[in-house]
């Protein structure tokens, strides 16, 4: 494979470690602090990242309040604002956002990201998600969850509306959840459209992603897990006359990175005797879509779990992973509130640099989205010690090459 | 009266004159260029204007493609993009955006303007509007405008959830139109809460905004309607527990300003010159929600109008400016195109100051909402001819006091 990997740098607040507000070299409103996500910017952008990712809930993180201000994300910015800002603070970094199609109207969502991506010269995309949380839909007046099906149906059609929009397309639509009539009052993309991204790993959404996405992030702990959903993506591809290419396939990675292995085992530790028993199990809890894990013995194994309107990907590699592992309830919510289900990477550079490498040229990404475990601390190590590592191996960018999101990808422009 | 005078930059591409885009020292880009708007803002943050004000509509500014494409503001950044930008190219000045309460939910938008507020330390205000346009009707599904009253009633619920969720209220609301149950995932904030901005002035719109505004925008063409404007809203505020002075009332004023009043009348003749007859007929059209003006004699008298559900104090201005001055229509639809219905004023430093003066001791005013011909030409010649001169007349602060726009617009800080 002779493209370079992407890599995405995944904010998130204090960091993506559940305990990264209680360590020493972070403050607990980083998550508010404009002065901070600058910094982490410019980190990336020096590092040549592709882009910036940030996910969006509209709601707590945690349906227990006490739990929710226990993270390491239980203040932050609204996405749209902060990227807005982030824009005329760099140059040439891509500037991700994730929005709902649940809670957000087709016409309004397709300008506010074509306004960012005119903001910054073409560097604007949309992670679109359907919203799974129940504590999303309490706060829109809704009674509960919309099955999944449902949510995906609607998903379509709000993606059609806005990158016919983003084209300019100024025939109005009018279909099954929504009706649009004007074109926008923008002129189109510095780089033909944003970027759109999608996360969705069930099997109608990745239909959904092999239709309209350029990009996919995805939670894979194992090498297999990573290739099986990979190949199953690309396959998808012919079908909606698409080539494997137009789709960079981004899994989430987890690293913690230090000029030694012990070191690097050290601080993975520090962060993990952070953690709650209480709160790694809430997180655990709501990540399954279940309320009452609290209530089998810590120590014990994961009980048997009912179906769920929430993510059901996701469920089933936890219990995978439960399974594999032999692991208990405490040490499944330590193991997965430490990387949220991602994959974790706790070595020198040059043992994730192997890592990184064996996954992009095995063909199980075309890229990672990097999420530090708490910041700035380790998203400085990532681009002071694992960048100039990959650099020297051929493996990335030593310069940006073009200045819009979709040539540091090398995603076409769409006609 | 001692306080000082307040004021507005109300920032809008090319210029408020409907043919600021064809003006040779305008570009008709100028509604996405993000450093025309960073220059913009610094200039009238360095001649300490309480705030920067944009308009919003989720569409086209005309029902007509052609005619939209004709105006000055043909394209544009969605704002509360902008003015995130904005915030962090700035330092004090506040941050004003319109956000509609028909096609938004009151969880997203209280979470984005309060992450705004944070994003700024402290200068985000909402403007408050029940979209009364058909054109944005028409892009959300609907199949017409909705009766006034009707999006009043659903204004006053939102911005009762909206404030109750900026300070910080956890309990949940189950109302008529919107059920939230979350606080917000972001501290109360640096000024206590954003600003509360409106602009309707009918009677709906006026206890509203003695209900619940701290600012609020108006359009007066004579000291008279300026007058009873205010006296009439000042009055209504004991209803709500309230004092006269806890709501600012700023009139937009568009001024054409020179070193002499002949220049001045140039520039503004020179402008007029530049508005086509079909698109001042539209844009009064438009404005008086009807579409069969170009119908009539150019050259004859305004029509009798139907009742509209559009914003009917407005249409009674113009009516009654018809009648005042025997305009045609013609002359009307450039009259009132190039000042959108707003108080015009051409002529040196001194007679603007005057003016300014005379409404703002008159006590018809406690402030200006200063609309610009065309940028950034007219908003420098306001920043170096008139805020000198309101400053040497002990009218206008010289330096900013406070750091926030509640405390530039001398508001209490709600507990």
């Amino acid at each position: 494979m002779s493209a370079r990997m992407k890599l995405g740098a995944f904010l998130w607040a204090t960091g993506h470690h559940i305990a990264a507000w209680r360590h020493p070299k972070t403050h607990v409103t980083a998550g508010i602090d404009i002065d901070h996500y600058i910094a982490l910017a410019r980190t990336a952008e020096a590092a040549k990242f592709d882009m910036i990712f940030c996910e969006d809930a509209a709601g707590l993180r945690e349906a227990d309040v006490g739990i929710a201000s226990q993270t390491s994300r239980s203040i932050g910015f609204e996405p749209i604002s902060l990227l807005s800002a982030l824009a005329v603070q760099t140059s040439r970094i891509g500037l991700v956002s994730t929005a709902s199609t649940s809670y957000n109207e087709p016409y309004g969502l397709a300008r506010t990201f074509l306004s960012l991506d005119h903001l910054s010269g073409g560097r604007a995309g949309w992670n679109l998600v359907t919203s799974a949380s129940p504590i999303e839909a309490a706060n829109f007046g809704a009674t509960g969850l919309k099955p999944h099906a449902d949510r995906y149906e609607r998903a379509r059609e709000f993606a059609e509306v806005v990158t016919g929009l983003w084209h300019g397309k100024v025939s109005g639509h009018v279909g099954q959840s929504f009706s649009v009539r004007d074109p926008l009052d923008l002129p189109p993309s510095p780089q033909g459209a944003p970027v759109m991204v999608q996360a969705g790993a069930s099997d109608v959404g990745r239909d959904l992603a092999a239709r309209t996405a350029d990009v996919v992030f995805t939670a894979a702990q194992t090498f297999e897990e990573a290739k099986a959903f990979y190949d199953d993506l690309k396959g998808r591809m012919a079908a909606h006359g698409r080539e494997p290419d137009d789709i960079k396939i981004m899994p989430g990675v987890a690293p913690v990175v230090a000029e030694t292995e012990a070191e690097a085992r050290e601080k993975f530790e520090e962060l993990q005797e952070l953690i709650p028993d209480d709160v790694g199990v809430a997180l655990l809890s709501s990540y399954l879509s279940i309320s009452d894990l609290w209530r089998y013995p810590i120590d014990g194994p994961l009980p048997e779990l009912p179906e769920s309107e929430g993510m059901k990907s996701r469920q089933a590699l936890v219990v995978e992973q439960s399974r594999r592992d032999g692991l208990n309830i405490r040490q499944l919510a330590r193991h997965f509130a430490g990387a949220r289900g991602h994959w974790r990477i706790v070595g020198t550079a040059t043992q994730v640099a192997d890592e990184l490498q064996a996954r992009f040229e095995g063909g199980a990404a075309d890229g990672f989205n990097v999420m530090p475990a708490y910041f700035p601390g380790e998203l400085d190590a990532f681009a002071t010690l694992v960048v100039p590592e990959l650099q020297r191996r051929g493996l990335f960018r030593m310069e940006y090459e073009g200045t819009t999101l979709r040539a540091h990808l090398g995603l076409k422009r769409p006609s």
